[in-house]
């Protein structure tokens, strides 16, 4: 199974070498079906006293029906539940597929090698005390990562709830803490057991089904890279959910879900990340570092991926719904049919806040609604069928706008009234959802009176919501998706740059003891990778720094430049718009006595920067910091206040697909500056968008990067171009 | 009833007189209580036919079991559910306080007349066919509400659902459509009739219970503000519930809002304003006009009002249970108590995204919490009890942060484990509650898992949600609503202006068929009311021109006057940074050459502005556009492309008290600009301050002001105040 999502991968054209030269990927895909689907599973711990994870385990196995053999394994008793025990693993004449493991923490490591000298290879290890309890805890854990790599065990664990899947050719509970959820199409995997439960529970109660439940706790050795592989596979899986407190990764983690959702057979993945509050990267040297919290990494990760991030479980079962019903809309464009006149302004309200479009109908639409619909109803989207409409009333409406080519998806609205029959709305809603190649939901409104509705909407499969705003929301992200899946896979564009001058440098500089680069070096680096530079020359006199300005024509800039003068200004060190000879020579005589007067005579000077004097145009920031769990994060933002002052910056993983470098350009809130506004020409977004993807390949290419701001980058009008005008590069010590 | 509110409106010491006589309050505090409480009841068009309006609102006085006595009115029948009919409203032997009408709308009026004669004073109009039909119904709707205003009469609807009370000694269910709900603490009006019928079901669905409930429709003559002085007055009512499509005043409901959310028995007034897309301001001829979408006018009032807008349904409800429970939190530092981390990570995130803080404990906290809980649990805030806790566990941790005098509300959480008793828990909970005077709500993760627990927490009046994230967010909700009616009431500043000379300026100006003002007429006005304007003289010649700038001192402005004059660059009439008497002598003839050569010799030109080149500071923008129903609306916001592009500016309704300068300043997003960042001073707000409260004053003085524009206004550092620089006026003609 995990085969074939590794095949869709491949097939994928589009994910070229850059990307997998890049990736350090040490999880390759492995083969979990014995674990999901296995023959036989020993359930070591198993207890008799009721109430205890040990009995709960082996009671769901049982109760849920499984499909293989149960091996109860206790020293202590000779049977649990009628099902005769065995004193221990070894004792088991029969290959163990999987072992599912509720002893105390110090045991566990003993049994695992045990069962495994037996040939099993799947484990399940509830026990808690690992990691999560600190000090010896954390070193049991190491020891059991440690096995499962010598030995190429597959655990799931430990400290979790364990797993179900409702296929109903294996039909196993392995979990406790949670009921046996009906089957369906949902799976679910859970970095939080107790949360877990709660979803489980909360799904009953909408009716939700699932194919496969994972607990997935300290993750010692399977993650959740490679369960969403697992159930990328699983064919009885088509939404899958998952709620995470962190990610293993960072770039496989975007591969992995990348190929999910965007691939042949996409399956949408809604991810609950907790943690929001920022962490603090305030200690970094470079804007980028310092304004990139935890948070934002995650955003940026999920986007990549075409993962649907939500805020709440409510807003996860909202989506799974929507998600669990396969239509998907061809745009944004959306009818309303409504029995009351307030809730389909509401509905109307929402419909625009998420992003979406109300239908403009084509005349046959209205021309049809109104030889149907009464006198006072509304024709015109969103559709009043008046509050004593019966089912045959929002039948015809649906026909009407169902039909309509501009209509992409259909919100059915019905409030309570007093000729209102909820039961045989919901049965024409669900006719027309069966006919229908557009998504239609329902909004119930209200608790029991719309009850025999809600029952049979949900038992055909509609989408129902209680509120207009839940329903509307869960529609714009399906076709927020449904765009996702249509937007062509971009490529990873791959630029000439002279890698050896880099690492040559660098080199240099490490040597000298100098992890952070003056401007000239960082100019260096960045001339030998291809970006647009500002003409520049490092002078040694004040006649080199003349002839350079005659060779590059006037006005200029000049800067001191040496290994240890990293405040150029504070020292005298810059001079703007020299206009000629004169002014050039006097300003290279007056700089270097400055700095020498303030820095001691024996300060190192390089020489002097002359650079011509840049055009103005729109100043812009790009930077990269390396997170420690992550790898790079690049940042674009609009620079001086907008960045600092605003915080108005969007962040992505390198290395970003050219796609990617478009959006990190239009998702910053004051993006329309770029396009023009008091009637400026638009910025010269293109190249802006190659320095970005220059830039993602240059710190792919070289991890030694730590971080790197190119502060400004000057854009001009579209078609002009962009300019470097400045630089700084931080190297990793060591 | 009403005449406590309005006490408490004369009550409210700082309501001066600024605010009076700028109200055009023509809905003076009404009685509304025979409406709600009457003695007896016609009900006219009560029908045998089951199922239609005349025959519900029958039954549902029946069944609701009505205090007074009823009377259904029907020629065509001798009796109707036992009772006896009379065959017209004047053939009742007794003093009918209120007459409900479920008759065809053109016999409404006939009707009315007929029981007014009788001494009937207010009515319920169930019936439709008014204004919402349009056309006829427009004009009945106009008769029916001359003759309301001729007789004296209270009419509610038409085209409304009715109106319930559920005071013991009243038990009025003169409403269609909705179930008589459980009697409680809140007060519902609606606008909208289905939607005020599937709210009462929501309602019943959570267990909230109503004391009043009003379904207004039309409003032809009983409107929002009406019906929020008489539920002020109502001690049955805690929490006031309205939805509404429009309202029918701005300042008039500002001003009866503030008094209650802020009066000295406040009430919060939850609210959902449909119809926030944008409608077309986009023909405005300022600023100001063409920015201020219907929508902001909303927002402006409510926030103004202290009224709590909610977006959904949901969010009402979510609200509605926390504020009817009365304790009222010191602050935002909460506490949760969880037994799980997952979820405790989740309201840890959802506390810190809607302004709540996290609370840090004390050690006395901390101690005696790592006496009662397991060595395993945390301590620190979330306190996590671990999930096998039962509510022993609970009620430790619970007395234990509810001590901490740094907790001022509390969370606790609640998920479904193996030992999880929730019913024990939610006993707990309401028993801590019980005694604790800081607000506890719980939340019950899980359907029916926890069921349990919810029914024991709803029976005592626990505030308790499904999610973290809507505990939360309704926590926050309260919190905001006790400082806001803990913060003092700011004045009405008042100032010195010269009325007089502005409104002979306006006469001139219209006399000569001008309604926009150029900038030196607008500069006149704004002289005379004391804004801070920059020096400036009109001269008539190069002397004269030389001569002021002399006087003003060097560098100067010179800027073309003319009444026909608006685009003054266009036409070479604007010169900046004149530095001698020389510059501004040539400047003088080539601008007035330049100008006749555009215009036409025969252009006529009043002079040329010599202005005193300003210092350079933060460009501001104020500004003001009437709005057709809610009067004059301020709004402010940084110049240039933070108004145009980024649209970051804020609004409020004129006359502002002085707070609300300081929050109209503060509430823009790019508001840190003004507290001085990358090493600037802060921006002198009390400036700004001072000038959009003589903006609001001047506004109202003179309603002739259609739409005005001060832009830029200089604002520089702290302390050093704010200059106008250019400004616009535009009046209504005629």
């Amino acid at each position: 199974m995990a085969r074939s999502a590794s095949a869709n991968a491949r097939k994928n054209k589009n994910s070229g070498s850059a990307a997998s030269t890049s990736v350090s990927d040490s999880s390759a895909a492995r083969d979990l079906e014995p674990l999901f689907a296995p023959q036989s599973i020993a359930v070591v711990g198993a207890s008799r006293r009721g109430g205890t994870a040990g009995s709960e385990i082996l009671r769901n196995l049982i109760q849920g029906s499984y499909a293989g053999v149960i091996y109860p394994v206790n020293p202590k008793t000779k049977s649990i539940m009628g099902i005769r025990c065995v004193p221990s693993i070894s004792a088991i004449d029969d290959h163990v597929d999987l072992a599912v493991l509720i002893i105390p923490a110090p045991a566990v490591e003993k049994v695992v090698q045990e069962a495994a000298d037996k040939g099993t290879k799947h484990f399940v290890v509830i026990s808690a005390g690992f990691k999560e309890i600190g000090g010896d805890g954390v070193e049991r854990e190491n020891r059991l990562k440690a096995i499962a790599r010598e030995r190429g065990l597959s655990i799931l664990g430990p400290n979790c709830l364990g797993l179900i899947n409702t296929a109903p050719d294996v039909l196993m509970n392995a979990a406790f803490g949670g009921r046996m959820p009906v089957a369906g199409c949902m799976g679910l995997i859970s970095q939080s057991g107790a949360l877990a439960a709660a979803l489980l529970d909360y799904a009953n109660g909408r009716g939700i089904g699932f194919s496969r439940f994972v607990s997935f706790g300290n993750k010692a050795d399977i993650n959740e890279v490679d369960l969403l592989r697992s159930l990328a596979a699983d064919p009885a899986t088509k939404v899958i959910l998952m709620y995470v407190e962190d990610l293993s990764s960072g770039q496989t983690f975007v591969e992995t879900a990348h190929a999910i959702t965007h691939g042949r057979n996409p399956k949408p993945i809604l991810a609950i990340k907790t943690g929001r509050t920022q962490e603090g990267a305030a200690a970094a040297a470079s804007h980028t570092g310092s304004l990139a919290g935890s948070d934002e990494v995650y955003d940026a990760i999920f986007s990549q991926a075409g993962v649907i991030r939500v805020e709440s479980v409510e807003e996860l079962f909202d989506y799974a719904e929507v998600f669990a019903e396969p239509t998907l809309p061809a745009g944004r464009r959306t009818a309303i049919v409504t029995n009351a006149g307030g809730p389909g302004i509401m509905a109307t309200d929402a419909c625009i806040r998420y992003g979406l479009k109300l239908a403009r109908f084509h005349d046959y639409t209205i021309k049809s609604l109104k030889f149907q619909m009464p006198p006072t109803g509304s024709l015109k989207n969103p559709v009043d069928v008046i509050g004593d409409a019966r089912h045959d009333r929002y039948r015809s409406a649906l026909d009407a706008v169902s039909s309509d080519e501009d209509v992409d998806q259909i919100l059915v609205l019905v409030t309570p009234q007093a000729m209102t029959n909820s039961k045989e709305i919901g049965e024409v809603v669900s006719e027309s959802q069966h006919y229908c190649d557009k998504p239609i939901v329902a909004c119930m409104m209200g608790e029991s009176d719309v009850q025999p509705g809600v029952v049979v909407l949900k038992a055909n499969g509609v989408p129902t919501y209680q509120f207009p705003e839940n329903a509307m929301r869960s529609l714009a992200a399906k076709a927020r998706f449904a765009e996702w899946i249509r937007s062509p896979i971009a490529e990873y564009r791959r630029f000439e740059m002279d890698r050896e001058t880099v690492d040559r440098l660098f080199d240099e500089e490490l040597a000298a003891g100098r992890s952070q680069l003056v401007e000239v070096r960082a100019l260096n680096v960045l001339q030998a990778c291809g970006f647009p530079i500002v003409p520049y020359k490092l002078a040694q006199s004040a006649d080199e720094a003349a002839a350079a300005a005659a060779q590059m024509g006037y006005p200029v800039v000049l800067k001191i430049a040496g290994p240890k003068i990293l405040h150029k200004t504070d020292v005298g060190g810059v001079k703007l718009n020299l206009r000629d000879e004169g002014a050039v020579r006097e300003a290279f005589d007056t700089m270097v006595a400055s700095v020498r007067e303030k820095l001691g005579a024996d300060i190192e000077i390089w020489g002097v920067l002359v650079q011509k004097m840049l055009q103005p145009g729109k100043e812009i920031i790009l930077g990269m910091t390396r997170d420690a769990r992550f790898g790079p994060l690049l940042m674009f933002g609009l620079g001086g206040i907008y960045t600092e002052a605003l915080r108005d910056v969007s962040f992505r993983l390198a290395p970003i697909r050219e796609n990617v470098a478009g959006e990190m350009i239009r998702s910053i809130r004051s993006h329309r500056l770029l396009e023009g506004v008091r009637g400026e020409p638009p910025s010269d977004q293109p190249a802006i968008g190659e320095c970005l993807m220059r830039l993602s390949q240059l710190v792919t290419d070289h991890p030694r990067i730590k971080e790197l701001d190119i502060n400004p980058l000057i854009v001009y009008p579209q078609g002009s171009g962009a300019m470097v005008a400045d630089a700084r590069i931080i190297l990793s010590e060591g």
